[in-house]
């Protein structure tokens, strides 16, 4: 078989009306399939239904300082925990609320209005505030900088990280680029683990900001698909030997762990840094819900029932990565019209169709009754300028329906293609 | 028994002397008893130990969405329950976290990096943004407001609320005063419920600046004393009445009917008011806890059941208020050195030594092992301008801990007045 481009023009016309006509029978269909949102899957969330019952009324004890207001860094039960799912001491981690989207959306909005542990001068006082932003990226982060109007720089992500050579060149001479927003583990949508390199240089490079910071979503820490998992290299660590102790604020949740609603979010950084952050959340709140910490606590015991709770998570997630990547390979292989990443772990795969193709894809495959993530959505401003990048969220449907949306994601893919060379 | 004032100078000494004994033999007791802040007692967080089990593994039934992403303003269940609390409609209520502080510390700096609804501009590129506080008041608003150099003007509280006339003057002609801060019923620390009078003439004022808001705490909406509680008239209804249906921002939360930490916070406002703030919280979050949302639905089934659990708090409550204001008259009546507030609801009895003198009776207290809320937290920057205010909690204590506290409070107010007369 060739290639769509070494076709000649007729094979080329029978292809696409041979995908017009199954694109047309599966219209017929109605299908209702969403893979728009890295949500879990209801067979997930039965694997923490015991999180529910490890806190009631007979077990309480005498816990009934944790019923009552205060200690607004969590309950030191789950920071024995959580230090270890982000490798720092006790004084370098916060228990927070349920969302770990939250505390980043917090501490933005306080550097623009009161500014971070080493600014002069608040954020929103200074002409213009940016953010370095990693494409394709998270677009909940992206959104953040939209609202409060942080200008927002993509740098492209290469195989092991983002371009460092660019980032490096925009930091040093850019003062008003305050942040850098990324997803170390299984970057969101990639898939990419930062490379050892990458981090260290993260941790070293020189800023004109002397209050850059970077804003470390580690959402997926241990969300391992294989049992040699990458490592990700600390970067709290590397900072505070490259002198640079406060650059750093990492965040992880276990939203995708127990319940994205009720999980627990935390935030780790230098023992200084969390120690502003605690004084200026005691402006804010007189607590977090520190019932539903001591719930997880019980619930896991320990890091390493963590470790083996995601390993089920792991079980029900690889066969539906699995598929959708053997679909991929055994429909588009031979057309050479798209490429997709094959990540260890995560949420989401991510496909780049020919340039120009993205947006007509995902909206002939809402068309067949199957939504994806919106075209330029891991972008900022939601413009891919390439306009080629698709999500792929393969988690909250049946491994059935999985097979079903590729197939037709395929489809779409292929017709658009060749409508292209047409 | 004469008035301090009557007393000649050896009966005064006589007094002084007696005093001063009694309080050196408290000091050898080594009390150390904590009446600082209006936190609920064990016995109190007992009454809820039934909303731990109110949702669990077993009778989750099929409400996985609860525990999946989404529903950033609550769920269904929660606001049928709540708006009653408040007095308005589903649409004009929305469920949030476990602190409403945290909802109002969010709208304020949304408001100074955005605007409100009806902001012509975001606050913080005004020259200057000012919020009324009526004082005594809640010390954690006023944090607020310092945190953000928001300038806070004080107006005296007055026996049906603050200050009208006052408020009106200033609001009509300063538009750099954006917000008030209320405490509408069962006032923290006086105890004061709004006369309607009051929240119609907050309702129909005119305004200078277009985007003013009142911040309507309404902490203790239901947390009554008596059987025959005081009425709060709807503010929200009476500014839709006058025009200013966006005046208003409600709060309420079960902090202080089921646990502090572990509760459920709403605000209440226009539907418009509403939809704007839903779509910055989109922004910040992907959902609030709705798990303990549902717990708090099942744990009170309905508005009634909730009333009822209030008066189990209230048979708890009742007890040391009495206590407090019986022991206050018995010692203090015939001195005419201190006047007090005897509140239908509620946390707190709000007390007035001679002018400059609450610092001092503070400091002694916390010599004799009693530590009260500190001297001037009730007032902007924590400066009470005549030293004489005293917020007395007698929540948390036992019986026997709030009479022994209280003894020990007169003993202290006694002795630094006949102090001053001599």
């Amino acid at each position: 078989m060739s290639t769509l481009q070494q076709l000649d023009y007729s094979s080329l016309q029978n292809l696409h009306d041979k995908t017009k006509k199954e694109f047309d029978a599966i219209k017929q269909q109605n299908l209702s399939l969403n893979m728009a949102r890295g949500k879990p899957s209801a067979e997930q969330l039965e694997l923490s239904l015991g999180l529910l019952d490890s806190v009631n009324s007979e077990n309480i004890g005498d816990n009934y300082s944790i019923l009552n207001y205060g200690m607004v860094d969590g309950i030191p039960e789950a920071k024995a925990l959580f230090k270890k799912l982000l490798e720092v001491d006790t004084e370098e981690i916060l228990i927070g609320g349920n969302a770990s989207l939250n505390i980043m959306h917090d501490l933005i909005s306080k550097a623009l209005i009161k500014g971070v542990i080493d600014s002069e001068t608040p954020w929103n006082t200074e002409d213009k505030v940016k953010f370095i932003c990693p494409v394709p990226g998270y677009d909940r982060h992206f959104t953040i900088c939209e609202q409060y109007d942080i200008e927002m720089i993509s740098v492209d992500m290469l195989e092991d990280g983002p371009d460092m050579d660019k980032v490096e060149e925009l930091v040093r001479n850019d003062a008003s680029i305050k942040g850098m927003w990324s997803v170390p583990k299984y970057s969101n949508p990639e898939g990419i683990t930062y490379s050892d390199d990458v981090v260290e240089r993260l941790a070293k490079m020189e800023t004109k900001a002397t209050d850059f910071k970077i804003f470390w979503d580690n959402a997926y820490a241990i969300h391992n698909l294989t049992d040699q998992p990458p490592r990700l290299k600390n970067i709290l660590e590397a900072c505070k030997k490259h002198g640079n102790p406060d650059r750093v604020f990492m965040f992880a949740s276990t939203s995708k762990m127990t319940f994205p609603g009720s999980g627990v979010a935390v935030v780790a950084a230098s023992k200084e840094n969390i120690n502003f952050i605690k004084q200026q959340l005691s402006v804010q709140t007189i607590g977090p819900d520190k019932v539903n910490q001591l719930r997880h606590v019980r619930f896991f015991k320990n890091y390493d029932n963590m470790l083996e709770h995601m390993k089920k998570h792991a079980e029900i997630m690889k066969p539906k990565f699995d598929t959708v990547i053997e679909i991929l390979h055994s429909k588009l292989d031979a057309h050479d019209i798209a490429t997709w990443t094959e990540p260890d772990g995560g949420y989401f795969i991510s496909l780049n169709t020919m340039d120009n193709c993205a947006s007509e894809v995902i909206s002939l495959a809402k068309e067949a009754g199957v939504t994806l993530t919106g075209a330029g959505a891991a972008f900022p401003y939601g413009k891919d300028p390439r306009d080629r990048n698709i999500r792929i969220a393969p988690s909250f449907p049946s491994l059935e329906e999985v097979e079903k949306a590729i197939d037709v994601l395929c489809i779409c893919i292929i017709l658009v293609s060749t409508e292209k060379f047409l």
